[in-house]
């Protein structure tokens, strides 16, 4: 007595999730070192002392029925204002708390952005390979994603696929940079193409197309890379954003959308977004973390501790002989699988504790992605076991 | 370019929210303490001491990657044995972990369950009047809500066009006791009623008819009442709860979904919300919050501030000649309201800067509701503002 949706689901539920639940248990059987799991996105860097000394200040500070208690379903106004205000002086938005709507992460914004956007039908646009989610999430508004193909060289989109793949159906386009999985980031020039693209495309089809900004890895680049921020590049932007990464607190469940003023019909999607935030049943973010956040908007997790592990896993594995994109932020590489069948790759690393995730979970055949957000002990260690691996493709 | 079902939800939001905004407006402009606002039902008790002191205590004693982290979308394992062992003892109950998934609030937990459960087209039965936002929860899966009459002088459920509503196409009921709004308790022969009900209809119909109860006023009784747990009058019961009003947590979106055992599909309901808790954008109940309910599950709030409140309000009103229903639980009144058109009663009210809520917004016109889940002085000071209400009617 399940519902028809769910039945589905559950026969072809998340990889990504499932290879967590896998390495939980290979870890009690083997122990934990001499596990190489290297399937979630699960920040390894601890989150900042000073977010933790918040957490308490907060608490001997704060009025208790104010720190747990209800707001407005967008979040509170100073936390909504400090975002606002943070993201202006960086990136030289117009931001006001108006703007904000706190959430229960970017999966949490996400869906409220598409709640508030999508009617059945609606086609969103995303650039494979992609975080396999985006996918449960159109579907939950009976949306369909339609995937681009990459460039297999360089993980950039193909905008001759793009411009093509844009009908009159598509309501939007998801941008992920620094991208999950492959690590690569679109750069300003690529940015301004989908922007001129989108925009001769809104004029065609004569409506508006969103550009989704899903930008959880925004903080983490590396290689001299600049943060950015996509709403220069194209007027009807809207950002997601999450915590968990630059502050190492994904299971707190805190993130934001900004809605620029200058979006098509920003009122509505604003208004639109607070009731989606209430009715998809989130009310709204977590309260005593949304504070939390507002007051270490300049704290970031060690970004070097990643940059560390991915020089020695990019550097090791390109030793070893895979095939590897070199990434330039997140914390994922993105390999080449030594066969076709990147299942049976997948499979083979197991019988040496390596555990990887299958690029079909990204909708990208033939790749592997390994998430580098582990220790260093775990990079060094899984080196001999990705030498025994490599051996047995005879690379 | 907003989605038509959110165009149409713009129209018609929730009357709640839209008073708890006036409400601020209006004390910004009198005074807080010169506004009398009984709209919201916010927890009026601080959070026990205990939750506050876990909070700190957990942050200096817990690695800062487990108490942020990831874990399983069900939740910690460690804090749903906590629960399911406390449910055991106090209501003889027999969950393990694995019976419990823990939610962002009853609200999150509610629409786990729809998208569990739910086909488009299927029927969900209430019993009037409900909570409003229960007809939002079944429209994010395509189901329909359909409202069992009360009877107006107890404000019991009518068993007979209870009955009568259960159709084919009928895939869950929904029972609130302790009730919003109303304040009434169903009593154990009600329940024992209501699930011979639906144990004959299920046999009817040859398929399965799931009992939710929505539980976040549980601990929430007076005048002698004792808690109760719903699973021992049906076998098909679902449990949603929320920490919300029993710990004064509202803002911290913390509840749980239990399913027993016993329950059709369990597994596949139990695995079905796991998938629904990831996909509907929640991921798993905000990470630290969970660790500190679990250390509290034998804290309450004061429950005794609101026996105080409620009858001083509903003396107060009866006395002025108000009919109100007397509440043994929650911390709402129900009053009726002395026109017909209870919504030129509201406004009538708000003269007299009295907020509350029209019976409209639960599905029972020619009544209000009064959320008394405030400061001993707001009932003190709002009764001659009441007085004065009450000669407005000639009472």
């Amino acid at each position: 007595m399940i519902s028809k949706k769910i039945e589905k689901a559950l026969q072809g539920s998340s990889a990504i999730r499932a290879m967590f639940v896998e390495g939980k248990e290979m870890a009690a059987k083997f122990g934990a070192e001499n596990v190489y799991d290297f399937s979630l996105g699960n920040p390894a860097t601890p989150a900042p002392a000073a977010l933790n000394q918040t957490v308490k200040d907060l608490v001997d500070e704060t009025d208790s029925l104010e720190l747990h208690g209800y707001m407005e379903n967008a979040g509170y106004t100073d936390v909504r204002a400090a975002v606002a205000e943070n993201l202006n002086r960086r990136f030289g938005t117009k931001f006001t708390a108006h703007n904000l709507i706190m959430t229960v992460g970017a999966a949490g914004g996400l869906n409220i952005i598409f709640k508030t956007i999508l009617d059945p039908g609606d086609e969103v646009i995303v650039f494979a390979p992609f975080f396999g989610e985006y996918r449960q999430y159109a579907a939950n508004f009976d949306a369909e994603i339609v995937a681009v193909n990459p460039d297999l060289e360089t993980f950039q989109p193909d905008l001759a696929d793009f411009e093509a793949k844009i009908t009159a159906k598509t309501k939007a386009l998801i941008v992920n940079t620094p991208n999950n999985p492959t690590g690569v980031i679109y750069k300003p020039k690529t940015m301004e193409q989908i922007g001129a693209i989108l925009e001769k495309k809104q004029a065609e089809f004569g409506h508006d197309i969103y550009l989704i900004s899903d930008e959880p890895y925004r903080e983490l680049v590396y290689d001299g890379n600049r943060e950015d921020f996509l709403t220069k590049y194209y007027k009807n932007t809207i950002v997601g954003y999450s915590f968990s990464k630059s502050l190492s607190l994904p299971g707190e469940r805190i993130g934001y959308v900004a809605v620029p003023q200058e979006a098509s019909d920003s009122e509505l999607l604003i208004q639109g977004m607070e009731i989606s935030n209430r009715t998809l049943g989130f009310v709204n973010a977590p309260s005593l973390i949304q504070k939390a956040v507002a007051r270490c908007l300049e704290e970031k997790t060690d970004v070097n501790f990643y940059d560390e592990n991915r020089k020695k896993l990019y550097e090791g594995l390109t030793k070893l002989g895979f095939t590897c994109i070199k990434p330039e932020g997140a914390f994922y590489l993105w390999v080449k699988s030594p066969v076709a069948d990147e299942e049976a790759f997948v499979n083979e690393g197991k019988k040496f504790r390596l555990l990887m995730v299958k690029g079909s979970a990204f909708g990208c055949p033939g790749f592997v992605r390994l998430a580098y957000c582990v220790s260093h002990e775990t990079i060094k260690n899984s080196l001999p076991a990705f030498a025994k691996l490599a051996e047995v493709y005879g690379l």
